[in-house]
């Protein structure tokens, strides 16, 4: 075991702190830890939030944070979201708690960029995710935004997925027909002492009567984090999720469905930056598009090429 | 050259959806096929159509549509939305002309799933632009819908992307904050007829003013179907851009964007489907994730062990 892991696991927040930088650009030594880093690693719960902008992610994060802190756990926050005051944006309502919470060594913020401009999630975040499990943080909230590719990944690395809507925003509901409804763990309406707040249960309602196959009933939690409502209630569905999951196998299920997709994208970006970034495939890749381009060569034919060059 | 490649190049409508059925199925006739119709592609403009739901962009498809025939054009017409009337959801406005342009020949539609639950464009659209362009159609119009992954790439593909918003959506311009601002070659603003236009244009205007780097000023055009305004004025807006393009590389560039991109998706697709799809790994796949459950393996080590069987 090298001296980083070692310290990573024993929750040193400098060395995860360093850990996630030398993981995110693919250092040798890092990716090494990680071997110890992933066996150590597996009993955190894993939260994550979606919704769209506006519905008050961060400061449902915010409150989960300080319920579970005050409850005695360590608590990860990753931020895959760039407007998030986790990444730096506004600040949230409360200074002085959310200062004490920035202060707390039990508690580590990351925000971490979607791959591409509105790509899926980064593959680093299943790193991370690893990284705060093993140092023995219990619980690993992540917040994603929009509607894209992001939020449906989020579902690959979460236990529990938590979809956030909010009263008046007009498409709220078009963007669940979208693709949210069948990640949701769990619903939150936030802001629920705005106007409109039964209607958007309402139409959550009608659509999980007609799409649910669950054996398990998908509750819809009301919060409101101005006036501190709901967040319990919210805290014990989360729980309750937990204890369904733990029972049969469906967190193991869930978990390699995770290291599923987590191999994926690790073998899909080696192979990508070892045609598109290495020096000697890329000369012959830059070749091979100025033939397409000038119709000398097809795209399927230049793609023969190059897994010519590379496979067994 | 083969039967299927012959008749798709001299504009056989039965010949170009059974070529794109094959296609869509890696089928390696279809895929022989394509290196002939790459040859002869090239000429079509490719108009990317984005926007959230509800914002009209299948009627303004449909006039777009409608115009480009009264000038003798072949149209294409591809929707990567599901809930598109194309993709054979709701019927449009006006039943009669719907019923012209479906039943003239020289339009072809075709829908297309997205790659995943929201995911990006899947590979093939970048074959059915292609086998389009090769049938001899002029215009190609790609309808995506949301804010994901889909409406990036569209840019790949697009020689011209619209981005359609209209007034009274309350996170339309949010929504162009997440990354719809940086692609629009040309804004419009649908349903202008509704109250909240004024505010809309001025929210772009002050947006592309921060952002803008080009050399060329983007236009916002407000179009109503309804009341058939703005079309022709659109119309004229996307032959300008063709023009611009035409100018200097740009066109050349985008192309060659396009081919990379597309080069890209043929080999993450075929050297994914090799390892995750062909039995001959597909077992030890499954094995390797049953031994990163267990945490007798990381990820990285497994990785490890499939690139190693088939890398050189």
């Amino acid at each position: 075991m090298s001296e980083l892991d070692s310290k990573v696991l024993k929750g040193d927040i400098r060395a995860i702190a360093r850990m996630i930088t030398l993981i995110e650009n693919n250092d040798s030594v890092a990716i090494d830890a990680m071997k110890n880093i992933h066996k150590k690693s597996g009993k955190a719960h894993v939260i994550g939030i979606t919704g769209v902008m506006g519905s008050g992610k961060s400061s449902l994060i915010f409150e989960l944070a300080y319920q579970y802190r005050k409850r005695g756990k360590k608590v990860g926050i990753i931020a895959v979201d760039p407007t998030s005051p986790f990444s730096g944006g506004a600040i949230l309502g409360d200074r002085v708690r959310m200062m004490e919470l920035a202060t707390d060594d039990n508690v580590f913020i990351r925000s971490m960029g979607t791959q591409g401009m509105l790509g899926g999630l980064a593959s680093s975040v299943f790193d991370v995710v690893e990284i705060f499990d093993a140092s023995g943080m219990d619980i690993i909230l992540i917040e994603t935004v929009g509607v894209g590719q992001a939020e449906v990944d989020i579902v690959k690395i979460a236990d529990t997925t938590i979809v956030v809507l909010v009263p008046g925003l007009g498409d709220s509901i078009q963007t669940i027909k979208a693709g949210l409804m069948e990640i949701a763990d769990i619903f939150v309406v936030n802001k629920s002492d705005k106007s409109g707040v039964e209607q958007v249960v309402v139409e959550i309602e009608s659509m999980l009567e007609i799409s649910s196959k669950s054996d398990r009933k998908i509750p819809i939690i009301l919060t409101s984090t101005n006036k501190n409502q709901g967040i319990l209630e919210l805290l014990n569905e989360i729980e309750n999720h937990r204890i369904y999951l733990k029972k049969g196998k469906k967190l193991e299920e869930k978990r390699k469905k995770r290291y599923e997709t987590e191999l994926t994208e690790i073998i899909r970006k080696r192979l990508m930056s070892l045609i598109f970034d290495e020096s000697k495939f890329k000369d012959k890749v830059d070749r091979l598009i100025d033939q397409i381009s000038k119709k000398e060569l097809d795209p399927y034919s230049a793609a023969d090429e190059i897994l010519g060059k590379i496979l067994k």
